[in-house]
């Protein structure tokens, strides 16, 4: 069969990551000679942006919606601020983003995407050093399940007295118990899939009173369906602790927008490195395709050297295999990844002395083999 | 002079390390000579709570506003759900809190107290194991200053269409111009009073577009009243990564309610532990008292074995002494602190042998030989 595939590569180590990526996804085509890739490559960037005043071309929905998933390389240039591209590209990709003034260039039809699931896997890769001292080589073993569609990152407040100095701007997190449940759900079935079968539920319920206790109060409630799952429940500032002391009393994670956000970053520094790995942005309803992308930015102080670590896009692309059904071709890819890393070939940010195609062509050598 | 401490043990080993430090406060008091201690012990506590249905006594405020410092230990039973004695003991004493609900059982006046600050110096004190392969003993000089007034802890927000599958939840996090301004004042003034002179203040502006816009907008503009400090701007997510990879690229922080509670306790658990760690909630106008406790909880499960770690209650002790102006009493504990944690003499959350009698007596030993 035919998998079509949309990639937008973005802005600066974005593009070259990608490009890598598509190597290592005909290599697989060759080798497995059961499925082929149709690949849509779209140019919505930051240069789209500056050139045409927006990231998402008016039929750029259509065809998206076409695709069975999306590569994502990284979006973001030093000549438009972050928020911009954040909110005409990145998040309504992931969900429906009202418009609400200037900031929001593109016109936006209704409820694009339904991304609601952020899903992050950690491991320490083998050959790659960790920064705490109680981890080792292959050490940590994490799953993080983030809500991707409320929460914090609703858009939604605003300000009264703009420029006095009495101004009060408040931001409104937005939880609902569907956005909640789905998400829960979710989770649970990940951690029912692992061998440890344990899910960590993250809050802030005693000082957030409204949606906090609501994602409590749900979790108990869907814990029931799962009791073959073990369960507890953190708050936000006791979790970041045990992430450093006691990593290895945690298995899969469930927590909001914001907190999946900050725990999913400090998760991958404690792994070793925010460039090595994936996030993939989930439609579990399959109406829609699901994003799938590093979780690094698109540095552009490195951009266009062939110096950029393209494990975190490898990863990324295994996470799409798997979503697709393709087991085999994501088992395959993440030994070739971990095999390379293992070896020692490794670019510049982990240490190694290796660019950017030499990493590539080590893991096509690897998956060649088998 | 006469110095009134209001001392609030609380609960659990909140009692004993309370009552070590004011060993402590009597030792100083004896050796300078030119200052005494007049301590009235409070007994808020959960155990008040169960058993007269109110943690703070109608005659409290008045009594409390009467002291130059509070210091307290931790409050919290197994038998009170977290929540209740945070709206109803430890937020009250920050700042004023509205009644919202049977939550509240306390009969709150106006606006009590006026911590708008919360203050958290972080270092791996010597002789303590810090978990980074890239920090050793006597490594990182963090202090991190939170704002403690509002934010994402303001209480505010409310539930739809409750206890039905479309329920909807909001968390209202509510920013003011004047309440990010004397934060930021007062965290200017910290950062200039360091060595490094180094300010970085840390939003999650890009996805949130109201508060910590305006957050952002007066870091630059009181900035420019302080040319002399270094500043810069850090995203929440992308902070984190840089506490663990390049935690000495860092000084002065300034952050939100909610962000500082996350990072400051992160900060904790990459010194070593939180049981070292001081925390204070200041308002630097001296209209009322300030508090001065350790970042840890009350351990009930620990409680009253007499195995308690008191170096995070000393370490607070430390932080009120130079607050009251005795920066030679201040200086005096700090050094008998990290005299004993250097001499291996700790307790068992450190990975020593000592219990909590044996450490107060060490740093007692250590005060008298000045
Ligand atoms: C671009 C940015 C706002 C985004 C987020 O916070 O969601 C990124 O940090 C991520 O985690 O995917
Ligand atoms: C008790 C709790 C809610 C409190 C807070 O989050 O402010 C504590 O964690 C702290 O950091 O002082």
């Amino acid at each position: 069969r035919t998998y079509k595939i949309a990639s937008i590569p973005g802005d600066g180590i974005g593009i070259e990551i990608t490009e890598q990526a598509i190597k290592v996804l005909r290599t697989i085509e060759v080798l497995f000679n059961s499925f082929t890739f149709d690949i849509d490559t779209l140019d919505w960037s930051s240069k789209r942006y500056l050139e045409q005043g927006e990231y998402i071309p008016a039929d750029g929905w259509q065809r998206l919606r076409k695709s069975d998933a999306i590569l994502f390389g990284a979006v973001g240039s030093p000549a438009v601020p972050d928020d911009i591209s954040l909110w005409n590209l990145i998040l309504p990709l992931r969900k429906k983003v009202i418009h609400s003034g200037l900031l929001y260039q593109t016109p936006l039809t209704a409820n694009q995407l339904t991304q609601y699931i952020n899903l992050r896997p950690i491991r320490i890769l083998p050959g790659l050093s960790a920064p705490l001292k109680n981890c080792a080589d292959g050490d940590l073993d994490w799953i993080f399940v983030r809500e991707n569609s409320e929460g914090e990152y609703s858009g939604q407040g605003g300000t009264t007295h703009d420029d006095t100095p009495n101004t009060i701007a408040n931001e409104v997190a937005v939880f609902t118990s569907v956005g909640i449940e789905r998400t829960m759900r979710f989770a649970f079935e990940v951690a029912r899939g692992r061998p440890r079968k344990k899910l960590t539920m993250v809050t802030k319920s005693n000082a957030q009173r409204y949606g906090m206790v609501l994602w409590d109060k749900i979790f108990y409630e869907i814990a029931k369906e799962y009791p073959d799952v073990e369960t507890d429940k953190m708050l936000v500032d006791a979790m970041t602790v045990r992430m450093v002391l006691k990593p290895k009393t945690l298995d899969t994670i469930v927590t909001t927008n914001l907190h999946g956000d900050i725990l999913s970053d400090l998760a991958a520094a404690l792994a070793g490195s925010i460039g090595v790995a994936a996030s993939s942005s989930l439609d579990p309803t399959r109406q829609n395709p699901s994003l799938f992308e590093p979780i690094h930015g698109s540095a552009p102080d490195i951009a266009g050297q062939g110096i950029a670590n393209p494990i975190g896009t490898f990863w990324s692309t295994a996470e799409m295999l798997r979503w697709l059904g393709e087991d085999a071709a994501a088992d395959l890819l993440m030994t070739a990844i971990q095999t390379v890393t293992a070896s020692g070939i490794k670019t510049r940010d982990l240490g190694g002395t290796n660019d950017l195609i030499e990493v590539t062509e080590a893991v096509i050598v690897e998956l060649e083999k088998s």
